[in-house]
Formats: C-alpha cells, structure tokens, sequence
C-alpha cells in the first residue's frame, strides 16, 4: 500500500465499499457524536468523510489534533446509512471507518480559519496566503485560471500560433508606463528595464520571420494598484500575425476568446463569433463609450435635430452653438417615481456634468418640464422617431459633443443598472474599430495621435498625403467584453516611409523619429512584413470568467495595494554589500 | 483573393499546377539566367521558386530588388521540367510564374546575409538578430525550443499537473546565488528581488493544498555567464508533488522527459524509463562524477586492494597510507601508441593531478612501468577480474579518494571521447540518489550540510537522533542526461522539528533556523503535507536535443556574456527622474 494515499478525497464511491484504502489530507471539520468522531478530510481533489470509534487509538489522536493538521488515514469504505448521504459530495454515498491514523504534520492555533468562507481582512489574508488558498472559493479560482490559461495555450496552438519567451531584462521603453528598473552589476550606473509588454519583441520577430507569435506574457508597470490592476506584473496573451489584414486577425482571435469563455461560461452564454464590429464614432454615439456594454438593451440617439428651435430653450441654445443633445432611453419606467428621475439628475451633477434632463411617460402621458416646453406634438414624434413605446421614459445629455458622449454613456450605464436590464448570464463581445489615427490637442493646439503613433492609417502614404489628417482613420482596435477592455491591438505601421510620414504630420521631424524609435525603424529597413497583433489581459479574462470584481482574487500570490508582499516581506532593505556590487546608494533611508 | 496570400512558401505541390496563387515573403536569393529571373521566396514555412520573363514588369521590379525585401507574387503555379525538380525541396516540384508582384518592404544593404550558414562574429549576429533569426539553423532552434516546450507542457497537464505563475517581484532568497534587485519607488530604499527560482512558492503551493503543481518558470541569477549559462534569465521546468515519496516523483517525471526526448530525438535512441537509479557513492566510484556520461561504456573500479604492499612503490605506499587507487580501462589501445598514453599523463598533471599511470596491452604483451613494478602474476590477475581482454589498457587513478575519483572521471571523459566510445546518437538518462545529508567541512572542522539543508533525511528524525551524521542520507536526487545535469531535486522537509534537529546538528540554533527561513517554517506550522519535486532546466534539454553546445544558439533574444542585450542596447544610463523617484543615487558613473 502506498504511503500516503491509494486514492484522493474525491474518489471513492459506493462501488469501493468494503476496500481497504489510505487517504492523506487536511483535517477540515470535526464534529463530535459522543461515540463517534466525525472527521471531514480535504485534498486538493475534495472532501471524504472519516469516521471513529470512541474506544479506538484513531479517535484519540484525532480528537487532539487541530483543523488544518495533516493526516494519513487507512481503514475501510463503508455505505452510510440512507438518511445520512450527502448528495452535495462527490463522496456523499461512503465514508472511512479508520483503523490507523497517522499525523503527517501538526497545526497550530490558525489565524484564519480555512473551512467555511467568512470574510477576513485583506492582509490577514496576505499575509497567510497559503492558508487563504486553501478555501473553496480562492483554490477554486486559482484553479480556474490555470485551466483557462491552458485552455488558451492550446487554442493558439491550435490557430498554428508558436509560443516564445522574450526577456524579461530587457531596455526601457521610450514612452508608456513607468518601468522597473533593475541595476546591473556588471555594468555599473547601468539599468536594465523589466518590460511593460514585448510590444517590440513581438514586432521584431515578425521582421524575423516567424508567422504566428504568442506568449502568455507576464508585464511590469509601476503604476498605483487598482481593483482591476495589480500593482507590479500581469499577464496577457500577447500575440502578432505576419502577412495578415485586420480582418485576419479577428478571424485567428475569435475563435480562441469564444472557445475559452465557453468553455468555462457554465450557465452563461457566448457571443456567438463573428463579434460585432463597431466603428470608434458608432460606439461613442450609441453607446457613450468605446468599451460598451453590449449587454444593456439601451441604445443612445443623437436628437440635436429635435430641439433646434425647441420652445425648451436650453437645448435649443446648445444645438444652436452646434453642440449636441443625446437621448437615453429608460425602458418601463412609468411606475418610477420622480424621485427616480431627480436621483438620476443629481447623480449627474455630483459626477460634474451640467445635468440630466429627462422626460417621462405614463401609459403616454408626458411628464417632466423639458416636455412641457418642448411642446406635446414635438416630444411625440421624437418618441417615435426613438421607437419608445407608451411607459418609455427618456434622458437627455446636451453639451459638447466629447462631454454629452461621455455623459450619455455613463446615464446608459447607471440606468440600465438600476432598472435591472443587464443580463449578469451573458458574456457579450465586440470589437472597436476605425479609431480615429489623429486628434487636435487644444491645449498645445496641434495636431498629435489619438492612440498608438505606430498603426497603420487606412489607406496608408496616401491618406496622409492627402487627407484631412483628423479625417484618417487607423487600423487599430479594441476587443471589449461585457465593458471590459481587454486589450488594443492594431495592423501595425511596417513602412519607415509612411512612418517618418505619420510623425511628420504629427510634429515630429525625421531626426526626432530616428532617434526615439531606432531599434525598431531599423529593424524594418531590412526587410518587414505587414503585421498586427493585440494582447488581451489574462488577469481580465479570468476576472470576468470566476465573476470577481477584484483581481486579487485571480492572482495566487498577489502583492497589496501598497506594492507589498505581505506573505515574503517584499519589498525588503538590501545589504550594503548588494547596494556596493550594484554601485548604488539609496539616498533616503527605508521607513520601518 | 487574400490580399497578401492564398498559400504558404512551404504549401503548393504538383496537385497545384494550374492554379493562380498569391505568395508572400522574404527574397531569399536571386538567380539570372539571362532571359529568366529565378528567385526562391521564403516565409516562416518554406521556400517557392518564383519565375519571371525578362520582359515582365515583374522581372525589372525583382531585378532591382534587394534580397530580404519582402514582397507579394501573384501568378499561376507550373510544374518544373524533369531535369529541373528539386527533390530536397517540399515545393521543388513546382515553380510560381509572377504575373505581378507588389514590394512590401525593401531591404538596405545588409549587415550580414540571411541564405547560407556562413559565420559570423557573435556581436554582429546579436545586434542584429531579428536577421540572424531568419537563417535556417537558428530559426529551426527557436521552433524545436518553442515545440519542446509546448509539448513538455502537454505531457505535465496529462500526468495531472497544473501550471501556476508564482511572483517575479518578490522578496531576496537568503542563500543561493546573486539576486537581481528591483528598486520600488512607492517603498524608497526598499528592493524587490527577481527569483533564483520559485522553490518558496511552489512549497507554499503545497501548503496551499495544491497537488501537483508545475510552471515554466522564469528565473533569474546575477552571475557570470558559461557556454552553459546566460547571464540574466534562464527557463526551468519547476515542480512540485504533494503526498509522495522519491518514487512517485521519479514515476511522474519520467514518462514527460522519456516522452519530450522521444519526440524531437529524430534518429537518436532515448532510454527507456525507469531510468537507472545510481545511488551518489556508487556513481562517484565507477565514474567518478555524479552526473555520468551513461553513453560512455567505460566504467572504473577501485582496485586499491591489489596495490596492498605492491611492487610499484608509490600505488603500495597510497593504499598503504589509507587512499585509494582506480583503475579506468582503455579498451582497444593494442595500436595506440606510447604517446597516447604519455599524453593522457601530461594532461592529467596540466589539470593540476600527481598524474595518470597506465599499464598497455598488445595481444596480451603486458606494457608500462606499473606493470613491470607489480609483477606479471599480479597484473593479469588483476587484468581477469577486470574482465578485460588482451588489447586493452588501464590507467590509474591514485591518491585521496575525493580526488582519484574527480580524476578517474574526467580520465573515463578523455578516454571515451579520444577513442570515440561516446554514441552521439543516444541519450542516456539516469538518476544519481541517496546523496550525503551531511558533509565534514575540513576548512571549518565542523560537520555541515552537503547539499540542500532542507531535503528530508532518510529515516527521518530517528535517523537525525541516532545515527553518525556521515552516514546518514538524504532523499535528494539528481537527473542526468549525457552527463549534463538537468536539475537537482528532493524529497522537502516538511516537519519543523525535524528541521530545527537537522539544522543543530549542522550547528545552528532553533532561534537562527527561525530567523533566516522564517517564511518556511512558520507556514510549515499550519499543517503541511510531504512533499517533493524538482526543476529541469529548460534551456539545457533544448540544447541536448538542438545538438548546441551554446546556450545562446536556442535563445530567442540572448544576451552577450557581458549581460548586454546588444539589440535593444540594455542596460543602459537612467534618467535623473527615474532615479530621484526611486530614491537611489549612482555611485559610479556608466562608462560610455
């Protein structure tokens, strides 16, 4: 018989009643029946039910031992009674009367108990991590990742996509994030930089002939944490295609997104693919956002038209400034009272906007002071021009076009929330395209990147030689998950001819494009082929699949909100002797 | 049609011939056969040869065309003629007659030739690398490193296990190599370390609860770069069992190394598992090494008996005196000359050793002062219980058996390799076991570890109380293959008290033990189960199967043995921003 174990703690079953077998786990509830010790013992795998007698050595020991200690139990499956199968358990049908038990390890007093799932605080939990990891709910998580990642792997392989390593000390990125820093021994006052993606390595082995890149990634940013970014590294499936359109790229990707969140959707459905495609412009109209929602039914409409003229003279100024007015439906909501709409309004306010007007109806009578003075005739046909039935209410967000996009996108948001119409069972994807290649920055009042400086512009040198450039749109796209971002991707600019074209237009000269992008304007003088990529967020991904909104339940050993690892101690002092090998010094001296 | 291709360069065979394709790729070479512009198109796959007529449009833009520009040929594909098919070729049956061609991308003048495997100094062949990948024996390696990987994971997910990815920011190992630092800017004059290897966190895992846990793990050393060893960061397959015992490991990993060797061995034989277990001092004495070449079928003997009060003096006196003298047989020297004996003597004192004696053999015509000065009697008799034949020869190996044993190895190396004993076409695994728990530290006349404190001893704490700590063993091991160590693993010590135990009897208090491996011992507290794994370096099984004898030819982007990424010029000088957020100060201004 094997030492530890001839089978885990989830496997046996009736049809094992009768055998002699050996678990090994953790002791994870006792409950005491007078002659009788009940023991529940917890593998990675599941639960078995262990059973002694009062009069036995078995009892004796286990009744001394503390939960969470380790033990080896031999004895024998038996069925248990009817009325006490637990048909909640893998397990439920048998149980083990033990013979012999030995302890492998013993616990102390924990800090944090591991059966059942009350909440602790944050660095308890951190600070404890392997204790934390031993509940459900985080080890099922944890768990969850791994497989979703290996899911992924096997589905880029699949696509014929090849996975590599890039290095992790690496050179600082000229623009982006801010970098780690990693000082070099041999090369005193020298610092490699750990990378914020392998946005150039992915680039470079393209140019080398590879076809078909990816990596699950681990990335450095030292920006502040956030409930959906962690301080330090994530990770993302990067990945880059050779000889491809945008189109190509969709048609690789989709099929890996969609196959993996069905996979592990449960009861939740999947876009199906093709997912929408929907212009940068389209969705900032209809949707207030170039990361929509697609889950919530509300559409925005642009009504500027309706109120030039209006007898509602504020909108009817804003429109005639050439602004604009957004109308937000609020489906079924005649039986919301007016304090609904006020909160509604308020809300706008506090988040810094001018306001939300509103109008409501009540099986087709209208309320609200934008449609008294709007006028009745009016305000009915702007109903049905929005096709809004008879309890359909209405907001409105008026002002710049840029401001009232980004208010009618918020409204869209908090009403489709607080009238219930987001569907928590759907995974809905789309892609952003056709973001704009160019903007006016008003303050420095020139032309400059809307986004990434290095996509290709849709209709490539002679776009940019002809025209307006803040009418050239880029080959660059988002892909967007329930309105979450998953990542930027684009057909990237492999020309030099175009590229030294594109910064021009933008402000910059030849000289200043050699000099910042050398490694790769060079690499591209010998030879590239048309490319383009994206690298979702793998942290992302697995947050929306295990429906949790903070990403340190999705990471294994996650650092706190400070940076810290509470559980190593990192960050730490070094040694005067490293700092000397390093040829450093810290000029302020560490706290605590 | 696709707008950059319909095929690959590795895609079209005779069934093609008729159909107009589109192919993209690299200008691989050029050749003018006066009315015929010949050139070989190369992708990521393969190669097509591209046809066209001098008074094409097609052949004046391919004529001016440097090589490695990338392009898209449109044109209908034809059969070679007989004389003109190249078998070694997928595609050599066919040729692609260009009716257009459209440039991608031209090439400058190149730093060094992509076709061809000519030479070139190492600095050009990093700096420019995304060339170098292009050729064909680098780009192979990269795909095999790629493939292998891929395929190691597969084999670790089928035998159950999962892959986690454990912090690179973390906390400084207190032993163990140089650590790289990572200065954190949220905690001025505190430092992350990037890992040596994940060994806390993949025991933590077990403790966690996790079973069997795997990752292709990062990791990072700040030491001095071999042909074996990159400066910076290097691959190893990590992981980690629950539950097991030395066997079980062996059990898991075997059939995943068996398998992945297997796979990619093409005409190499692999050996079949259970692999040989050689307990450390039985592969000290009869290879004197513990990682044996098992592809070398010379094996040595200790033959010091039979120097008991011998005429040859010097042996007679060493035995006397307590050490020991081996004998490594040279089999089928009959024609070798006196030099190669000679030779093997005056290397072996060149390496710093008293020297190498040897007896030869010519049809049985004993040669050599030490079979002159032992007596023919007790030559041959020491010749049968070697078990040699009449044509073989014997070298000697004498003095402290540490030492002997070092020499006898290398000697047993020399032999093998200079008679060309060592089959090229096979790989020979084993596993070297049972090593010492505990050493005598002569320096320090003190009795210390061996090798890993924290392998568990064999008969555990008994064992700790009441055997002479000389004689006590560890369940620690070594995978070997060709005499290259693939990694070190063990069987932990899971049980504080028999770690505070074996660490007292290495000298160190319960209080020193609490200090330095904190983190450890405390989470071993809380209920920690047995267990053990091991850590194969990925980039030493790529080099076996690649055939490289240097590490950088199966790295994708490597860097220099002065820790340079000559590409993307790291590391390099900070900014003054950079280091003021990050609170430290440059002593030593970077040269350069």
């Amino acid at each position: 018989m094997h030492a530890y174990r001839t089978h885990t703690c989830a496997e046996l079953r009736q049809t094992h009643v009768g055998e002699t077998v050996r678990l090994s786990g953790w002791v994870h509830r006792k409950r005491d029946h007078g002659g009788l010790l009940f023991v529940d013992l917890r593998d990675h795998y599941g639960l078995t039910q262990i059973v002694t007698d009062v009069d036995s050595e078995a009892f004796k020991l286990l009744e001394r031992l503390r939960a969470e200690s380790v033990v080896t139990v031999t004895g024998r499956v038996v069925a248990r009674a009817p009325e006490a199968v637990n048909p909640n358990l893998p397990t439920g049908a048998i149980e083990v009367r033990a013979d012999d038990v030995a302890v492998c390890s013993t616990a102390q007093e924990l800090p944090m108990p591991v059966a059942g799932e009350a909440d602790y605080p944050e660095d308890i939990r951190l600070r404890y991590r392997y204790l934390d990891l031993r509940r459900e709910r985080l080890h099922a998580n944890i768990v969850l990742r791994s497989n979703v990642i290996a899911s992924i792997r096997r589905r880029m392989i699949d696509q014929g996509f090849t996975e590599f390593q890039t290095p992790i000390l690496t050179a600082s990125s000229p623009e982006g994030a801010r970098d780690y820093l990693v000082p070099s021994r041999v090369h005193p006052g020298k610092f490699y930089a750990l990378p914020q993606a392998p946005q150039m390595f992915k680039q470079l082995l393209m140019v080398a002939g590879f076809d078909r890149y990816f990596q699950i990634a681990p990335c450095f940013r030292d920006e502040d944490a956030r409930a959906d970014r962690s301080p330090g590294e994530f990770y993302q499936l990067d990945f880059e295609m050779s000889f491809v359109t945008q189109d190509d790229v969709f048609n690789a990707i989709e099929p890996v997104l969609h196959g993996v969140f069905e996979e592990f959707a449960g009861d939740r459905s999947v876009s199906a693919a093709p997912f929408p495609r929907i212009p940068y412009r389209e969705a900032m109209l209809k949707y207030g956002s170039d990361k929509p929602d697609l889950r919530n039914p509300i559409v925005i409409t642009d009504v500027s038209r309706h109120f030039e003229g209006s007898g509602f003279g504020l909108f009817a100024r804003i429109v005639g400034g050439g602004d604009v007015v957004r109308a937000i439906p609020a489906p079924s909501t005649a039986d919301k009272s007016r304090k609904f709409f006020d909160d509604m309004n308020e809300w706008a306010r506090a988040e810094g906007h001018a306001g939300l007007g509103y109008i409501t109806q009540k099986n087709g009578e209208l309320g609200g002071p934008i449609a008294k003075n709007h006028g009745e005739e009016a305000t009915r046909k702007l109903i049905a021009e929005l096709g809004l039935g008879p309890d359909d209410g209405i907001f409105f967000a008026a002002g710049k076009e840029a401001q009232a996009a980004k208010l009618a996108g918020a409204a869209r948001t908090r009403v489709g929330e607080q009238l219930g119409l987001i569907d928590a069972k759907r995974f809905e994807f789309c892609w952003i395209v056709d973001f704009p290649m160019y903007e006016y920055d008003e303050e420095a009042k020139k032309i400059d990147f809307s986004h990434n400086p290095f996509s290709m512009p849709q209709g490539e040198l002679e776009a940019l030689e002809t025209k307006d450039p803040l009418d050239i749109l880029a080959y660059q796209y988002d892909i967007v998950c329930n309105g979450v971002e998953l990542s930027s991707g684009a057909i990237r600019n492999h020309r030099p001819d175009i590229m030294y074209k594109a910064f021009e237009i933008a402000g910059y000269t030849r000289e200043q494009v050699d000099t910042n992008f050398a490694g790769m304007i060079n690499a591209f003088k010998f030879g590239a082929p048309p490319h383009g990529g994206s690298a979702p967020g793998i942290d992302r991904i697995v947050m929306l699949l295990a429906d949790e909104p903070n990403i340190r339940e999705v990471i294994v050993f996650p650092m706190n909100q400070k940076a810290e690892d509470l559980m190593m101690q990192a960050p730490a002092p070094a040694t005067p002797k490293q700092l000397r090998e390093l040829g450093i010094r810290v000029v302020e001296q560490p706290k605590g």
